[in-house]
C-alpha cells in the first residue's frame, strides 16, 4: 500500500494497470486473457448493472437467458457475423475427461467423447437468439420482442488488458425483433440514447453519439450507432454500441411473420450492448496519480468515516457520534462505511480510501466531538474542510451532487479542448501526435481512404456524429469532395 | 392456449414438461441439454436472485467474478473434485475457426489453433477460485474471505429436463476461506440455514435440513449439508447444498496463512450453491392441473386486472377506476399488471393468467363500477368473491399474505403426511411404491447397504436430518445395529 502509483505522465498504460490491481478492482487469472473481478470492482459493476437494468425495463425490455454455446452450423448461418467473429472463437469439441493412462493422477480429454458438432462459446448471441425467435414469431401480434440478456461472452483476443479487452467479459446484450424497419431504427437510436444518458449521468463521462462507418460496423449490421468517450491520454474509447441489423438475421434464420395486411415478411432486428469495458472507461476518465476517483452515483461507499482515537474510551465516544451521523446519512440514501478496523492506522486507511476512490472521507477525533464538527475531505479535489455535525446530511448530500457534476464538467472541458478541426493531413498528423484527442476532419467516404489513414497514423474514424453539420469540404487525405466532417482518433 | 394440460394424475412428468413450456417459463434450445429461460421464467429467477443476494449480503458476503474456464492442470489438482466432475466436462480445445476448404460458406475448427492446455468450462469453481485465493491470503488478517459468485456452469448431463437437470444452468456459488475449522463449519451451517429460510419463506416450500452421507457428498467435501424438499409426486428434490471442504482445496492449491500464533496453517474452506433447479422445485410443489401456482413473494405480477367491456366508453371508465386501484396497490408495494390488450377476450386472458400462476386476478366491468366492487379471484384455491374497491389495498395485501402462508402450510401438510417411519425392508418397499415420499428408517451406516438399497429400490438417503434423534434400532436392510433414523426417498 505504501508504494506510490506510477504517474500518468510517466506511463499512462502502466498507471492504469497498477491502479486496477492496487485499488482491488480486478486482476489477471491463471486463464490466458481472462480476469478475476474482485469484490470492490464487482460492486461498482453491480451498481452499473442495477441502473442500466432499470433503464432497460423503463423502456419496455425484459430479461431472459439463452445458451452459452452456439452449434457451429447456427454460428455460420449469418455469414458476415460468422466471418467477423470466426477468428476469435473458443470452441468446445469434447464433453468428457478421463484418467490419463500415461500420467497417474492426471486427466486427459476422452478421445471417444468428441461432439458430433462443435460448439462455439458465444462471442455474441445473435445466432442462438434468432434461431430461437423463429419459434416465437408468427404474426405481427407477436412483435415487438424486446429482450435483454446479462451474460458472459468469450472473444479470443491476442492482446488483453484488464477490463478493456479480455477474452471473457461480462456484458448485457439486447436483442429486439420488430414488424417494421422504422420501428427497428427507432429502437436502435433509443438504446444508443439510453447508453449516452447512463454514461453521462451515472458515470459522469461525456460522450459523442454517432454512427460508425461501414468498416467499423458490427459484423452483420446495416448500421452501428455508438457512443464515444475520450480518455485522459487523448485516446478514444467506444463505450457502447447499438446495431440496426435490418433483416439480415431474420433471413439467415428464416424468421418471418404475417403482417397486418396478411402478407409474409422477414422480421426487423436490433442488438445493443455495453460491457465490463465501461469499468475501464470509468477508471481512465476520472482517476488521478493518487488512485481511483469514483463518481458518487457509482461509488459502493459514497462516504467513509475514519475514527481518530488514542484509547478505547475515545473510540466509544466517537463510535456513538458516528452511529448517529451514519444513520442520518443512510436515511438520506447515502451509503456509508465506518472504517473502525483496529489493524490499520488512520493514515493507512486514508491512503487506502484515496486509492479506492471513495468520494468523501470523514475523519473524527475527540477535538471534533468537542467542537461539534468533523473533517470532511473530497477525493476529487483532495481538499479538506471542517464542517458542522449538525445538518451534515444536507452538507454531504449537496456535496455528492456537486462532485458528480464537477467530475462530469471536468471531463467535458477536457473533451471539448480535445476536439480539433483540421484541414490538411499534415495538421492531422501533428495534432494526433502532439495534442491527441478527437480530430474533426473531412473524409471522402471511401473505405480505401479510411484504411490508408489508419495504416499511416493508427487513427480510425470513431463515428459520424449525430450533430455533424452538412458542410462542403475536401477530404483531408485524398482531397476529394466531402459533405461533412467525421471524428478520427486513436482508440482503445 | 385452448388445449388443456395433461393432468398430474395421468402423467406427472409430462404435466411438468408441458407446464414449463406453456406457462412461458423455459424451452429447449438448439444446443443439446441447454435451455432458453424465457422472460416470464427469468423474471421469477430474478426475484429469487434479488432476495438471496440480499440475504448473502446481510450475512457479510460480497459478490465477485471468476473465469468461466479452468485450465486442465488446475482442474485436476484436487483429485476427488476432479474425479467427481471429469465425466461431465465440456472442454475447449481450440480458439479459432476458419473457412472450410471443402465446404463453401461453412467454417471448421482451425487445426493450427489448438490450445496448449485444454480449458474445462467450469462445472463448479473451487479450483479456479482457490488457485486465486492463494495470492490473496498471507495472514489471519486476510481472513475470512466471504465471496459469492452469480454465474453459469456446465455439466454435460446425459438425461436433461428443463430447470431440473440441464447441461448449462445458472446458479450462485459461495466460496469462503477461514482461519479455523470451527468458523468454517459455522459458515457451512449458517448458509444451509439461509437457504432453508429463503426456500420456506419466499418459495413457500418446507424443507428438511440435514447432512449427506459420504456417497452423496459433494466431490472434495468433508461434509455436505443440504435442504431437501418433497414434490407432489412424492419424490424428493435437493434444493440447496452447503459444503464444509476442510483444508482439501487449500492443500491442493497450497493456500497457507500465518495464524495469530505466528504459525503457518492451511486455510479452511466452504462452498455453497443453489441454482435454477429451484425453479423446478417451485413449479412442482405448488402448481396444479390448471397450470402454475406462484407464491406471492416470487410472482412477477402479484395482481392482474382484466377489464370487461363492450365499447370504448366503458373501457375508458374502467381504465379510470383501474388507474386509481393500481396506484393505490403499487404504493403498498404490490406489483400489478393491467391487462388491457385488445387482441384477446377476457376468457382467454383469464386462462393465460391462470396458466401463468398470477396469485390474484381482478375482473372489473360496468356493473362493478356501479356497485363500487370488483371480482377478485384467487389462483391457489380458484375461488372468487366480490370485494369493495374502497380499502382494496388492505384486502389484497392481507390476501397475498394469506396465500403465501396457505401455500406453505398446504405443502407442509403434504410433506408431513409423506414422512413414514418403517422398520422392515418389506414395509420400506411397499411405502416407496404405494404411498411414496420420505421414508424414515434405520441404516447401518455403511456405503454398501446404502448402495444395495439404491440398487434394489432406486431410493437414496436424502439426508441425516439435523433433528434426527439418537435412538437404538436395527438397519432396515442388513439388520445390523443403528443409532438413528435417516431419510430415504426417490429423488430428482
Amino acid at each position: 500500500m505504501s508504494k506510490k502509483l506510477t504517474k500518468r505522465s510517466e506511463d499512462y498504460s502502466k498507471w492504469y494497470n497498477e491502479l486496477v490491481v492496487r485499488a482491488d478492482l480486478a486482476e489477471n487469472s491463471a486463464v490466458r486473457g481472462c480476469m478475476v473481478i474482485k469484490p470492490y470492482g464487482y460492486a461498482i459493476w453491480e451498481k452499473m448493472q442495477a441502473e442500466l437494468d432499470k433503464m432497460f425495463k423503463a423502456t419496455g425490455h425484459q430479461n431472459a437467458y439463452f445458451p452459452l454455446f452456439v452449434p457451429k452450423s447456427l454460428f455460420e448461418a449469418e455469414e458476415k457475423n460468422a466471418e467477423g467473429f470466426a477468428k476469435e472463437c473458443a470452441v468446445v469439441t469434447h464433453y468428457r475427461l478421463q484418467n490419463d493412462p500415461d500420467n497417474k493422477g492426471k486427466l486427459r480429454v476422452d478421445p471417444e467423447a468428441r461432439l458430433e458438432e462443435e460448439l462455439v462459446v458465444r462471442p455474441t448471441s445473435e445466432a442462438i437468439i434468432w434461431n430461437t425467435y423463429r419459434g416465437w414469431i408468427q404474426s405481427y401480434r407477436d412483435l415487438p420482442i424486446l429482450i435483454n440478456q446479462w451474460a458472459n461472452v468469450v472473444r479470443w483476443e491476442m492482446r488483453t488488458r484488464l477490463f478493456l479487452r479480455t477474452a471473457e467479459f461480462l456484458w448485457q446484450e439486447g436483442h429486439t425483433a420488430h414488424a417494421t424497419e422504422a420501428e427497428a431504427i427507432a429502437e436502435t437510436e433509443q438504446m444508443n440514447k439510453v447508453y449516452a444518458d447512463f454514461v453521462e449521468n451515472f458515470m459522469a463521462i461525456p460522450v459523442i453519439k454517432g454512427v460508425k462507418t461501414e468498416s467499423e460496423r458490427f459484423a452483420g449490421a446495416i448500421d452501428t450507432h455508438c457512443i464515444e468517450a475520450l480518455m485522459q491520454d487523448g485516446k478514444a474509447l467506444q463505450a457502447g454500441t447499438s446495431h440496426f441489423l435490418g433483416q439480415n438475421f431474420a433471413k439467415a434464420f428464416d424468421v418471418k411473420f404475417t403482417n397486418k395486411e396478411g402478407k409474409q415478411d422477414h422480421v426487423w432486428a436490433t442488438s445493443w450492448g455495453v460491457s465490463t469495458r465501461l469499468m475501464g472507461a470509468l477508471i481512465m476518465t476520472h482517476s488521478d496519480d493518487q488512485g481511483l476517483v469514483l463518481p458518487p452515483n457509482l461509488a459502493p461507499n459514497q462516504v467513509v468515516i475514519v475514527p481518530i482515537y488514542k484509547n478505547d474510551e475515545q473510540l466509544a465516544e466517537i463510535t456513538n457520534a458516528v452511529n448517529t451521523i451514519k444513520s442520518s446519512l443512510e436515511s438520506n440514501g447515502i451509503s456509508v462505511k465506518f472504517d473502525n478496523r483496529d489493524t490499520l492506522r488512520p493514515g493507512a486507511k486514508f491512503a487506502q480510501h484515496e486509492l479506492q476512490g471513495v468520494p468523501l472521507r470523514i475523519a473524527i477525533g475527540p477535538k471534533d466531538l468537542e467542537n461539534g464538527t468533523v473533517e470532511l475531505a473530497r477525493r476529487d479535489t483532495l481538499t479538506k474542510e471542517n464542517v458542522s455535525i449538525e445538518g451534515i446530511e444536507n452538507t454531504i448530500s449537496n456535496l455528492l451532487e456537486t462532485i458528480q457534476n464537477d467530475l462530469y464538467n471536468k471531463a467535458l472541458r477536457f473533451r471539448e479542448n480535445h476536439i480539433t478541426e483540421v484541414n490538411s493531413f499534415e495538421e492531422f498528423k501533428t495534432v494526433l501526435e502532439t495534442k491527441t484527442g478527437f480530430i474533426s476532419a473531412h473524409w471522402d467516404g471511401t473505405a480505401e481512404t479510411e484504411h490508408k489513414i489508419k495504416e499511416l497514423t493508427k487513427a480510425t474514424i470513431r463515428c459520424v456524429p449525430y450533430d455533424s453539420k452538412i458542410e462542403d469540404g475536401l477530404c483531408v487525405y485524398s482531397g476529394k469532395p466531402s459533405k461533412q466532417r467525421v471524428l478520427f482518433a486513436k482508440a482503445y
